[in-house]
């Protein structure tokens, strides 16, 4: 933390506002300028909140310096996190020089809807499957998914085709818990989650800042659990061709500051099929560890989101793809 | 639903997006102009979604026309809600020609803290009381509110001056169950809500658009519960200067299209003291059906959001602007 | 300047960054914390950008610290600048405790018009009259205003009203310069209107943060117009019910930050005729030195923003509105 | 355009709007729903600003539905555009399967800095070189780049080096007239660009929506130059760990509704070093038509932008594995 004071600060008012630091157990550095003094304060282990050192006469105003994450962080873990989900057909490894596509319809409709589809994503080597059993809708009106009943038929799936699934929060039958960008900062989920033994996939809320979304990856951690993986799937913007603005930069961002895998999604990024492809494309150039896509055989007849799903033999072209611009990276899907 | 279609669509491409609006048991009003057609759809009742058209051949958009919300809508409802919130003193009422104040401590932190803040407040002539038991925190290293607690504190208070109390989302104990910005869209919870018997206080989140914003109060009133009072507390935006963007236009415009009262909190919206005062001013100048507002004794060693706390000598100054801009607009608070 | 190094920066990277800081002619203060060293940097004037520092070896970030504007900060001149703008029945003074209301349509579309609402505001006690002369547009098919034609008829209206006029960027012509939104950033003409002999109002770039909104007035001033009137006009967020969303809180922290005074413009911040009112209601309730409103007699005919415009009899009744608010403020309007 | 009526609103109301829209000598196609009626609007040539209409009674608002541009748009011309560039080694071709590299630093500090970098720019095989000689920076205090002497220096560099260079609005110097995010919206001097007969390369504004983008290109196609590039440099959001947001997906929506190529400038987008390389993969992967790249041999020591300029052999591998991801989607770097 930074105090920076006024130009015209006393010098009663600077040993006041040092005072005050030290009575809380911290240091205080005060840096006499040429315009004004500011007043550096180490010691904080970030339980204490500062910026009320803001209402102090002649303040004007408090910078935080440290970051607020720790376990999240590069500093607290150098060395990329890799991660594997086990599958019949072995562990699938995300981060290092793999990356993993995560592919299925939005929600859950029916079990010939779910076979259907994945018969054909298994054809294009997917190893991972999504469907979401449980659907968080704007409308009250709008279909809500199936509920458990959904996860019944994920499990059917599972059954046939080997695979794994990602489902919505449901630790008893899922491998991978998905919290969605609506839940980012449901905390009481997030300590859940942090307790569960199961590989966790965040989604960045909405509006979520930088440091936001690791810090909600901190309450994971904090809680004892450190298979984490992030997704960027598009924030809000005053941009409107588009249902969001995807961060690509986040990626580069997120591996800087911490160590956690970090995947995309471009079918929520961006919500027109015709963008899926060329995102994805993007997605694997500028270094995420995954991709999650939708795919359906009917997107016409899709309960929810077919506007952005892609039908089983674009998501084949676009596997390929994607194979070749990873290999360009030195890197290979899994 | 609008359907717009391309300006070298063919005859044959046009044709079928009829024939497919007409499948689905709807209306098609094709409208030929000079550079396009556009396809007007008449009778979907909400449940249908149709943003699949945009994948035919020759279409290049399709725009919704009806707001998906209805109980909220004033097509449904043209006068003003006005609720009754029962205090000891008799009923606060909030809407038509009345405004509430709500003040209080951002968290509950002790019972002394409580008794001397409320002492206070009941002196200004607050009659509706806030302090938060659950506090949603950024960092999960940050004081988390004191829980069950916290509420038994609340009763106290109550017992003690006569206070109704607005909580976070504990219907037992709550006079008011407040949902905050965070949870604007968690759904199962607005259902909860909604068939809860006490009045719902529902906050905007912090990138709501006004739709999202009515159609989570669509979710509470489509459970039967029609005490719902809105709340603006800020949005996000590029500007840095303050916490959150407060946008104070909602406001008439939640007016023009729905029946349901909405509050301002300047504390949230702003995040800082001295913007407290002029942003509640602004917010009765606009039309604001109430306000809420942090008041602490001590904000420098309140655990939550001191900052933004103002102590109660400014609150009372406070009141007492707000009651002579009110009358400018005839109305008063209560 | 704070350089914040990284947990693991070595002694010997620290010392590198302080020897790269004092070859600059600077002073750094090393601050060992608990967790890292950060590095306060003093004696920087503005001249120098030290960003680049972040590229340095152990670095993590640098965090700028103090804000770059000067002249037109309270560091410089602590107390309010008031305005006097000279009409021929007297100054009409901005700032302190009288605040200014412009009004007059968007657009100067014919004489008869101009003296038709020129009329009608006069009578309403306005003594300050806009018009757009010349009109940027989105669309290069949209009217773009009369030109230099617009100022005569200007010109004839100030003749027969004894009006002041506000016109875009025309110095000869008129008593106030302009600088629209989309101009903020246009660096040679803020240069220009800070070597103009008249008061020049600033509006807000559309994207415009609070510093960059200052740092546009500091290129005014630093040449030696210290005449500057700032324009809250609405900014461009996510947030898609109303044109712009108009963010109040501006002005406060304007006033906070610098001297000079600032306008709100809810014609523009708002683009729709009905929202006029309560937001310029809250405008003034929040402090504003004055109010920019459009008014057109026939806004149903008006080549330009006739949507926002109010009729001549609503502009009288807010007029009456604002005297009352701005009372409660111990402030009148001239 | 599409007027929507309130649901109680009057047959009588609905025939005084069509009424309305036939006397401006347009179509009305009153389409009766379920629930409310919509009124279609066809025969508006752009000309006519039919949002006056949004206050007749019983209108609920009045939705735009054809595009604005025309020249700009597919609907005029469907197959893309593809420009050549001279230089004395050949044409650069933008467009098509091919992809342009344009490198140079931010700005022309001195002839041993330009002819510095271009040598070795050169040897990467670079033929676009790029500096800037006019800087519009925030701060008046701050390097505003060389003027006239700049291009006199950008003079010896082609002479020298045989490249051509991209500069800021200066039709005799330059080869390609660049229009700076700033200057989106400078209307008359996008009709200068039009009027001019270089091509012109226009970026994006840090907050033009998709539409004001296109639009602005039009300002420029309008007055006769076809020669058009746009170019995305990142827009601004609340996302506060780069300096701006690059809005990648902008450009397959480009391509979908207009028929020009897109650049995009990672070292604006970003504004930070290590994420010009990441960026850059992803800009060619989603299907830029070209990359603006800062380059600088002495960074640390550049007068603006050094944080996001790349090093000479730092652009030399990254120019080689563009080639290679170019050669994915069959493409190649010219």
């Amino acid at each position: 933390m930074l105090v920076v004071m006024q130009s015209h600060a006393t010098e009663e008012q600077i040993r006041e506002v040092c005072k005050r630091i030290e009575s809380l157990g911290l240091k205080a550095h005060p840096m006499p300028g040429s315009l004004r003094t500011a007043i550096g304060i180490t010691g904080n282990k970030g339980a204490i909140d500062l910026g009320i050192l803001e209402s102090l006469p002649g303040v004007v105003e408090c910078i935080p310096v440290s970051k607020p994450y720790k376990l999240v962080s590069r500093d607290t873990k150098q060395e990329d996190t890799i991660l594997r989900i086990p599958t019949p057909s072995g562990d699938v490894i995300v981060g290092g020089d793999k990356i993993a596509l995560v592919a299925g319809p939005c929600a859950v409709e029916t079990e010939e809807q779910c076979l259907a589809i994945a018969g054909r994503l298994k054809k294009s080597g997917v190893r991972l499957f999504r469907g979401g059993a449980y659907k968080p809708r704007t409308s009250p009106y709008s279909f809500q998914g199936l509920g458990d009943e959904g996860l019944k038929i994920l499990s059917k799936v599972r059954e046939k085709y080997g695979f794994n699934e990602s489902l919505d929060l449901v630790e008893e039958y899922a491998d991978v818990i998905q919290i969605g960008a609506r839940n980012m900062q449901n905390f009481s989920l997030l300590k859940r989650a942090g307790r569960a033994k199961k590989p966790v996939l965040l989604k960045r809320g909405m509006s979520a800042t930088l440091d936001e979304f690791l810090m909600a990856a901190e309450y994971v951690l904090s809680e004892g659990n450190y298979n984490v993986m992030l997704c960027e799937r598009g924030v809000r913007t005053f941009s409107d061709f588009s249902r969001n603005t995807l961060d690509l930069a986040v990626v580069p961002a997120v591996k800087k500051r911490g160590h956690l895998p970090i995947f995309v999604d471009p079918s929520h990024g961006t919500g027109k099929r015709h963008k899926v492809l060329p995102l994805s494309r993007a997605a694997v150039a500028v270094g995420a560890d995954g991709l999650l896509i939708e795919v359906h055989h009917e997107p016409d007849k899709a309960l929810s989101d077919g506007m952005q799903s892609l039908l089983p033999e674009e998501f084949t072209a676009l596997a390929d793809e994607m194979r070749q611009i990873a290999a360009v990276l030195h890197r290979t899907i899994n």
